[in-house]
């Protein structure tokens, strides 16, 4: 007889973007003529920049002639890629990270959920709240238990160090979804603990690339131990534009080590290295291509303008929602705005009368988790006309 | 402290193509100038199909323009992709299948490996032995145990039912490694056998368009009652030459049940939904249009005649090696052959031999498993040229 993974029984019923669609669908039936802003899912609304869609163009011409075709890419990603990536993201800012460290993947979500492959089941796991949902049901699909460490405006978005010990911390900066950063002094709180504990911190840094301030950092190698202590998830998904490409990197650090419940050191990169080769496929050639163009003088002056354009639309809808008296959060290193809901109106009343009324659609706070009550997501990746519709909308309710 | 998953620490070394990569590296260290015929892994080496090069070229150009541009791509798949799925590979076969049991994947190695996530870690695996190593392997990670039935020349390649209850059970139809089929009664054996036991069967169908005979099912659903026993899992990889590309499916039908420890019937469909919403983004919209493409009429040209080529490498290499007395399985309706080594010699040891003094890569059948000591696995995937040139030089060995 065929046993279910019971753990899956456990969850919560219906991930959260999968409710909020499911709710919009059921407005549009009803209100087929409204024009809906939908600031909800953090999806990328510009196309990608012309330099990827040249390479691409020129990667699908030669996978169509047998003599330059591309079978089955290296399981942790072409060398012409990863070379890319570790001299334009670590080297330009002084960090150590050798290409075989570096595994190309199609997501940073899978990454990020399928990381527990490695990991035992008894790990406890701490995660800041409100958080990312995969990390929360990719633990609960395995089993483990999780701890939540509030950050919420009341601690200035700086959540505690765990109380009980913590063998597993993810770490999303600059956060989603409130769209705050760590400064330097206190990443480095987070890695000091780890490396006093024995923990493994996984670095989600998938908005890297919307970082203005010069305090914040870009990278968790930054800071002074991490690499005995850290796994790094990036993505091109935001930076670029790809999150129907679908490409991003992980970064394994040798010197990183877990352990056997007997206490034998074992290196992750080994592991992952494993079930990478025996779980994973590679990367799409083309796509490879294409991420690889997105660090030509070209690439980076596409994308800075993509993120700038972005940006500006972060910074009116947080400019805009400010002047009117709206108490909001985030918005000046991430393309996400945290908006307090009014007093006594819960995430997804207000999700509902934003819906209704204004005809935004926002993601309830609480969907992120207990401390995230009280709160809604705006992203800053729709278009301009939205983003000003939006806001002035907003302003007059 | 942070636990790895010491399952991981059970597996056996290297992933077999990793250590046939090592060895060959090896080799060719020592040997510069020896010209080598790759018959080893089972990747293709036509180029993409026109049809599938056009429409890849078309969605790239959307992907540049805003007014076309997509962002995430639904995580089963796009109704496009996979309504043309199943009109193309059941409708036509007068197989019942529904839109939303398709979920359209990065590849069939994932699937066939993630798949382990929604069932509970006691299950007793079986798998046909040779085997697919990633079967192996993914349940190793898991913590389950595995029951091997073996499938050789001596039982003509039809393995045995399991002895004791088998709550998973693993079949590759046409067979990868050895190139073999299972006859509709035979399947039929094996759909009633998960019947009456409550088994799961995963089927990989992965090189169903290499059939030639006609008694041989297409799919598992041509067999009565598959639909409550059977998840179907299919690969554009050697149909279309997809290996760099990356797009398969996966089908679970709604009637498939799954069972809690205390016994109550749990629809897979939901939880594999659920899995693949949290832990999977959607494939490429490039991807999905060029697999699209594979149905057009020009695309079902172009994919036969690649087919074809590769039945016609087959044909030279399996009747070239019978006509000098080689013990040969396979090659009639799969792009594998399977080769019995000369009494006494090893997988392995004939591996080496090949290597060295005929310069051909194979792989060894032990390598899937100890049924497959005493085999070893040629490929139909290589050029013609280098196909005729190892038939000749395997006649003269």
């Amino acid at each position: 007889m065929v046993l279910v993974n019971e753990n899956f029984l456990k969850l919560e019923e219906s991930y959260l973007f999968a409710e909020i669609a499911r709710r919009v669908e059921t407005f549009r039936a009803s209100h087929p003529k409204e024009k809906l802003i939908r600031l909800g899912i953090g999806d990328v609304t510009e196309p990608l920049p012309q330099a990827v869609i040249q390479a691409m163009h020129k990667a699908v011409d030669e996978m169509g002639r047998r003599e330059s075709f591309h079978g089955y890419a290296p399981d942790q990603g072409y060398d012409f890629l990863r070379e890319t990536i570790v001299k334009n993201d670590y080297e330009t800012r002084g960090i150590h990270v050798d290409m075989d460290e570096i595994f190309v993947s199609d997501g940073a979500k899978c990454d990020t959920g399928n990381i527990g492959d490695i990991l035992a089941q008894g790990n406890r796991v701490a995660l800041t709240d409100p958080v990312y949902p995969v990390y929360v049901d990719t633990n609960r699909m395995a089993g483990r238990s999780i701890a939540y460490l509030p950050s919420t405006a009341e601690n200035g978005f700086r959540p505690p160090l765990p109380d009980e010990p913590a063998d597993v911390i993810y770490l999303c900066y600059p956060n989603n979804p409130t769209g705050t950063t760590l400064p330097r002094e206190e990443l480095k709180r987070w890695v000091d603990y780890a490396l006093e504990n024995r923990s493994l911190i996984l670095y989600d840094a998938a908005y890297e690339a919307y970082i203005r301030q010069a305090d914040v950092p870009h990278s968790i190698y930054e800071i002074e131990g991490a690499r005995r202590v850290a796994i790094e998830f990036r993505s091109f998904s935001k930076t670029a534009g790809f999150t129907g490409q679908r490409c991003a990197f992980t970064v394994v650090p040798h010197e990183l080590e877990g352990y056997t419940a007997a206490g034998k050191q074992i290196a992750l990169h080994g592991l992952w290295s494993r079930r990478t080769s025996t779980k994973f496929n590679g990367v799409s050639y083309v796509t490879q291509r294409g991420a690889q163009a997105v660090y030509s003088p070209e690439g980076q002056a596409q994308v800075k303008a993509t993120v700038d354009y972005y940006m500006e639309n972060a910074r009116i809808l947080r400019e805009g929602l400010q002047a009117c008296g709206w108490e909001v959060y985030g918005g000046t290193d991430a393309p996400y705005i945290w908006l307090r809901t009014p007093r006594g109106v819960s995430s997804w009343e207000f999700f509902g009368q934003l819906l209704s009324k204004l005809h935004i659609v926002g993601t309830p706070g609480v969907g992120f988790g207990p401390s995230g009550e009280g709160y809604l997501r705006l992203t800053a990746f729709g278009r301009r006309e939205d983003t000003l519709e939006a806001t002035e909308r907003l302003r007059k309710f």
